[in-house]
């Protein structure tokens, strides 16, 4: 798992505009970002994982045999791209209209 | 705003693919909806309350000037979007594909 999270960072660095990017495992804990790791990323992580675990909840709400496949939130300045997968959750965030 | 409401939920229901749509005010409680209330329903409503909350506070986490705007969620069935406005939010389900 380790040789495909270092091509998927490589792979996505390599996209223009994007800012920040992260890799997080099942129970949120990230496994490869370029961010520095301080209080206020280890939140943002947090909170990555706990939207997606909600998201999740609510397509499951919506129709149980459903499953999410993927999550955007666009905001002034940023766009926020989550895609939840079997092992781990790759999360991006791209400058607005990139 | 009721006559704003109407507005928006006809103009909404017209597009093709719509599936379900509602109208949710700043407290989580539904203004409009072509659901049927049922305590699903309302869980439903709920857990999309709670998921545009944790996405705002997401966004001011990476960045506290900045606002959510839009939030999407894509499964294997639907889409699911998310509009947060100053009174309300608008919410529609519609087909993967429309």
């Amino acid at each position: 798992m380790a040789q495909e999270v270092e091509e998927i960072m490589k792979r996505i660095q390599s996209h223009r505009g994007v800012k920040q990017m992260m890799i997080i495992n099942k129970d949120g804990l990230p496994l490869k970002t370029n961010m520095e790791m301080t209080p206020a990323t280890e939140q943002i992580i947090r909170n990555i994982h706990e939207l997606s675990i909600a998201a999740r909840r609510l397509v499951r709400d919506v129709d149980p045999t459903d499953d999410l496949m993927f999550l955007r939130t666009r905001s002034k300045n940023d766009e926020l791209l989550i895609s939840p997968d079997e092992d781990f959750t790759v999360v991006v965030i791209q400058g607005n209209g990139e």
